[in-house]
Parts: C-alpha cells; sequence; structure tokens
C-alpha cells in the first residue's frame, strides 16, 4: 500500500477548511553581500506572523538533488508520488497555453528549428520571436488531414503546442526531435514494438503533417521546419478529491497550473491577472469547497528572470495581500513553494523549499520567521513534499486511524 | 532487501542487555496556556537525565499525518514495517481481552447493535454496558454448533470478541458488519471469488452461529443482534526473535500488549498490575534475556480521557519509578511512545513521538531534557519508528557490518 492508497483508505469528510498557498520558485540562495535568500531579505510581517503560528521545515518535491519541473513538484504537494505520476511534455505544453484537451486528444511539445540540406543546424531557429511563431502557425493551421482536426498555437519564442483531435488516436509515438543538431529530423513512428492500428494510423497522420508543414516553412528563414516531441494523452491519474473526499479548488492565474489542477480532479476558479483578485475568488468561494489551492506565479517569473530585487519585490507583494486570506479562518494554511528558482541561478533548482503549517492541532516550534534558515530549526525537518497533503489532512481532523 | 531482511542477515548474538520502554500515547500537544506539552509539564528528573545521557529524536511510526493504531505503532517499534504487517481487528480483540490464540483459531470483532424490521438502527445499541454485554454474551455461548468450539466474552461497553476454534477453519470472510444503519445484517461469505472449502464451510458456520444468535437475543432491548468484523487468524509474521537472535521478554500489564508481545516472539512474563511492579519483574527475569519491551498504559489512557493533568500526573508516576530500571545498568535502553494521545484531542494522534537511545555507543547530543521541543534538536531528526530495532541492536553491537 503506498503513501497515496494509505491516505485514499483513512480520508473522511470533514467541515474542515484547508488553503495551500504555493508561492511559485519560492526557494532561493544567499545574496552574495547579505548572506540573505530572496525570502530572508522581504519584507514580510505577514509570512513571519503565521511562521510564529506554525509548525515549520523544508520539502523536496523529488529526492534531494534533484530539480523539478512544475508539473512533478505540483503533483507532490498534491500528494503523488512524483515518480509513479507524470504528466508528460505535449498535455503539459497544451495546458500551458490553455488549450483544451480531452481524453482522446493527443498533445505534442513543437520546437521551430533551422534545417539545411535536411540536418537540423538549430534547435530552436535562433529562438525566433513569440510574434514570428503565431504568424508560423497561422501558416501551419489549415493543412487537410482526413479524419483528424488539429491546433498548433504558439508558446514563447521558438516553442509551440500542437493536439490532435479524433476518436481512434494513439500517443504511443516515437518524437520527431533527434534532440541533437547535426541529424535530420526523424519520421514518427509506433513507440511500441507490436503497435496497435490507432497508432499505426496516428503515426501516419502525424508524418503526413509534417511533410506538409515541411513544404509551407521551406522559405521561412531561420525556422524552415518544426520539430515535435512528448506525444500525450490526458494522463489516468485517480482524481485526488475522490481518494481524499474533498471538495477542490484552484485559484491561479498561469494556465499550466490551472491545467494541473483541472487534471487531478479540481474545480478551477475564474480569476483575475493579480494576487489580489486571487485573494478575492477565494472569498467569494469560500463556502463552497474545502481545499483551496491557491498558486502565485510572479515569485518564479522574477527568479527566472534573474533579478533578485525583483523577487524580493514579488514576495512582498505577496505578504501584503495575505491578511485576507488570514480573515477567512482557514482550519489548515499551508505556505510553501513548489520548487527553489534562485535568482542568481535563474532556473528552478533542487533547494528545499521553505513550508510552514497553521493549524489548531499541530504542534509549533521556535521559528517565527519564514525563511531558507529559520525552516531548518522547524518541528517538521526536511521531509518529502509528497507528505504535505497527509499533514493538512491529518490537522483537518480528516484522518482515520490506521489500524486498531 | 526490505530493512527487516537486511537486519536478520546481520544480526549477531551478544551478551549486551537492550530495553525498550514503551509509554503508551506518550506524545501531546501544548497546553494553551504555558504552551507546554503533557512531557513538558511534567517533574521528570529521572527521564532528564536519561536524555542527557542519551542520543534523541523523533519518530513517526507510519508516515507523516497518518495516526499509527496501537498494532501498527508496536510492529513498527519491533523492526516491522507497519504497512507490510498488520495484525487484523478479530485478533487483536480477542488478544485485547486475553483469550489465547491457536494457529488455526478465527477471531473476529462483535459489535452488539439494535435492529428494528431487520434494520440495523444502531451499531451500538446505545453502547449498553459492559455488564450487560457480559450477560448477553453468556447466553450466546452455549449455541450448538456440529464439530467447532467457540467463545464469545464482552470488552468495553458494546463490543466484543468472538473465537472459532477447530481444525479446517478460515479467515477469508467478508462482515456482516455492513458498517452503516439503514442497512440489514449481512450474510458472512467467502471473500475471494473462487472460495477454497474451508471457507465456504466456515461461512456456513458463522451464518448458522448469527442465526440462532439473532434468536436468542430477539427480546433483549436495545441490543437484539450482533455485527461481525475482521475474522483473522493469527498472522504469518516473522518471528523478531529469531530475525535479531534475541531472547526478549515483555512485560505489560494490559492483555493486547501481551498478545501483540507473543505474536511477535517473546515471552510474556508475569507481572503486577502497576508499572513498579513491571519493574519488579523486570529486575527478577534480568539474567534471562537480552531484550525487555516494557509497556507502560497509563500515559494513553490518561491522554484518551482528556485529562491534561492526570496524563502528566501518569508520566511522573512513571519516572519516579525509573531509577530501579537504571539500577539494572542496561547496555542499550530506548525510552519513546507509541504514538501520540494529546490530551487535548483526547484521542491517538499523528504527531511525531519523542525517543531517546542510551547506550555507551552513541553519540550523544545537546539535547538534556526530554520532550517533543528538546527532542527536535535531537541526534537523531525526525526518523520512522521501524529503525528503532536497527538502532538498538547496532548499539547494543549486536549487528554486523554490511559488506566488505
Amino acid at each position: 500500500m503506498n503513501r497515496m492508497e494509505l491516505l485514499a483508505k483513512l480520508a473522511v469528510p470533514e467541515e474542515t477548511k484547508m488553503v495551500i498557498l504555493v508561492m511559485d520558485g519560492l526557494g532561493g540562495l544567499p545574496h552574495p553581500e547579505t548572506g540573505l535568500t530572496e525570502l530572508e531579505s522581504a519584507r514580510r510581517p505577514n509570512l513571519d506572523r503565521i511562521a510564529g503560528e506554525s509548525i515549520c521545515g523544508l520539502t523536496h518535491a523529488i529526492l534531494a538533488g534533484v530539480t523539478p519541473g512544475s508539473g512533478p513538484a505540483h503533483l507532490a504537494i498534491f500528494g503523488y508520488d512524483p515518480l509513479n505520476y507524470d504528466i508528460e511534455r505535449g498535455v503539459l505544453s497544451a495546458l500551458g497555453i490553455g488549450l483544451p484537451l480531452g481524453k482522446d486528444d493527443v498533445a505534442a511539445r513543437v520546437n521551430f528549428c533551422t534545417i539545411e540540406n535536411g540536418i537540423i543546424t538549430d534547435r530552436r531557429a535562433g529562438r525566433i520571436s513569440t510574434e514570428k511563431n503565431a504568424e508560423l502557425c497561422e501558416l501551419l493551421s489549415s493543412i487537410p488531414l482526413d479524419g483528424v482536426e488539429y491546433t498548433i498555437q504558439p508558446e514563447r519564442e521558438h516553442r509551440a503546442a500542437l493536439v490532435f483531435r479524433g476518436p481512434g488516436l494513439s500517443d504511443k509515438l516515437t518524437d520527431s526531435d533527434p534532440q541533437r543538431t547535426g541529424l535530420s529530423p526523424l519520421p514518427v513512428k509506433p513507440s511500441e514494438p507490436e503497435p496497435d492500428p490507432e497508432a499505426v494510423r496516428t503515426a501516419d497522420i502525424m508524418n503526413r503533417f509534417l511533410e506538409q508543414a515541411a513544404e509551407r516553412l521551406k522559405d521561412q528563414h531561420p525556422a524552415n521546419m518544426l520539430l515535435t516531441r512528448g506525444f500525450s494523452k490526458l494522463p489516468h491519474i485517480p482524481l485526488f478529491t475522490e481518494l481524499y473526499k474533498i471538495r477542490a479548488a484552484a485559484v491561479a492565474v498561469y494556465p499550466m497550473y490551472r491545467g494541473l489542477a483541472q487534471v487531478v480532479g479540481m474545480e478551477v476558479l475564474e480569476t483575475g491577472s493579480d494576487f489580489s483578485s486571487e485573494m478575492e475568488t477565494l472569498a467569494t468561494h469560500w463556502a463552497d469547497f474545502d481545499y483551496f489551492f491557491v498558486h502565485y506565479k510572479n515569485t518564479d517569473s522574477r527568479g527566472e528572470d534573474g533579478g533578485f530585487e525583483r523577487k524580493v519585490k514579488a514576495i512582498e507583494d505577496a505578504d501584503a495581500a495575505l491578511p485576507s486570506l488570514l480573515e477567512l479562518g482557514p482550519d489548515v494554511l499551508a505556505v510553501t513553494g513548489d520548487h527553489s528558482t534562485p535568482a542568481g541561478l535563474g532556473m528552478h533548482s533542487w533547494h528545499p523549499n521553505p513550508f510552514m503549517l497553521r493549524s489548531k492541532w499541530e504542534r509549533r516550534d521556535a521559528v517565527a520567521s519564514f525563511g531558507e534558515t529559520a525552516c531548518l530549526r522547524g518541528g517538521l525537518g526536511i521531509f518529502p513534499a509528497a507528505d504535505i497533503m497527509g499533514l493538512m489532512l491529518a490537522s483537518a481532523l480528516r484522518l482515520n486511524k490506521f489500524g486498531a
């Protein structure tokens, strides 16, 4: 019996309300001059106040040293073992730009690339602008394919998402992207040695699409071809709402997190584009759900842009909006990040994330400041993010005991 | 190779003596006025002295957030993975009231209930008194059943234990208890889709028993029927005495813990009804065993009654009796709880348990006080209770090294 099966077996409905605030990419690294991380450098009276009333710790999404993508990091926060459940690249790309996905649809991640004499010379086509990308997607949006519909839409720079719709499609396909320059794009093939007819047919459709796309792109430069990878359908993931017997809602601005929440069974609430709007959405729907996933993106975006000060500011902005959340009086409030994004690195990192859990039924610790160093002394130690869900359910008194 | 197989492979006999004192339900939550837990509020000079000479930490019996029953919590302390080994409800009920169980016997947990027009209206029959329960068990103790003997005896209130004896019985049976009111009691059936003849026969015996029991109870009110669940035989658990090459004894007052100890291979010593008697028993048998499991129940009973001060007193009582244990000079002494039972909650909880291990061969830490908060700073951190056995064997110099 794994962790999720165990929690599902023990979970019971209750009246208590739980909120998890995920500040994307929250964890950081010390500024070389001050020795303080972005979080530790921020004015954060509300976060500190919550820390003083919480049990604190640090979480690993996957494993010490392993940097998580946003998909697995969030799955861990929702209680899924991120090594057993995966949302693949194609689906994440489609969800990430808000493309609706039906259960039979097959999504793929697209890179525009440069080829010369049939050989890939740049897998990112010189990182063309998103505007150019949109033009190319438009150019590719009307290729006639018998019996199947598709959508291709730009992500950022050279990245796009491609979704095929229609019954009888398979995602058991190999990539056309060889993942290296100096090679030709590969034909898409069924990925299994004895493929079913759906995979054969879908590979054929994909190759016809790619041939005609090549024809339409041939005079474009540098983006004169496209590469596809990560063919995937919506995964068969047990709904966390059913497992934990909760009515769950997501308050998130960015499409990918909204999509992720939907995949695990949450109702995705309409909200505005900033954190204050998210707080208002939370208040509006407070009566209707047991569990709220609130996602704050700016900590990560600012971290990835490499701006230490801008990430500090993003944390301060969130802190300032927290009183309205506290006024709702959640029985259980958890605050953490999905992964670290140190501004100095400018990308996701493996460092554990500060975590705090406030509930009437948790022991408190001596930590009264929300930061990476302070949380090290917290009562939860360093623990797997997949434990968060059990801790939240327990302190919401929503778990029966195990065994007699 | 799992943890237990590894330890079994490495274990060697030695002359050293190990004691684990399990103070049932030891861990607690802070008193709202003082911020101190029950343990932290107690006068505990001996526990503190041991802490000062120990390496300390906190244990999870199962998993963060998961509240253990006493069965799985003790199995973890004895080094079993509690998710892989389970002692089921029927056996625990029988052991809990001291009914002897042979290896072929099948035990079930019984609830007396109320039915009206064939429908269960109260699964607990208004929580009848234990005295009434005993009368009903007497009434049910002489139902003639061909070729099989049985015993039915009261637990507390509406609960009883039922044990069937005789060769060829099976425990692969479904419950007659539908676990809900508004339904009829269910017939007992073989639980497997293709049952063996023993299961078919045992189900038939059980249903004949239940029919005649219904007849004998029909004029009783409110307890005019009984429900059975958790049919089970003694589990096939590898004996921890054999695995670890130890002679082990249990000093426990309550039948359930005595039964648990017996299941894993310990010799269960005759003892009195209080902790001082347990200490005397320990001294009397000191020469004869390598490992002593000493169980102290009052910390849990007082916690479950919801009395903070009474739990504090129970801890102080145990502390006062400890010098006689220390005088025996165990090479390894561990003190912990099986689970937390915060008086404020009045039931088992998921919070990790304070733990300390005193041995000449352990590093000490700075912790000189035995309490939940102090143990957080201990040298063992927060760790699974199933690691305790390996730590005890190691510091008793009873484990070979792994690999060359």
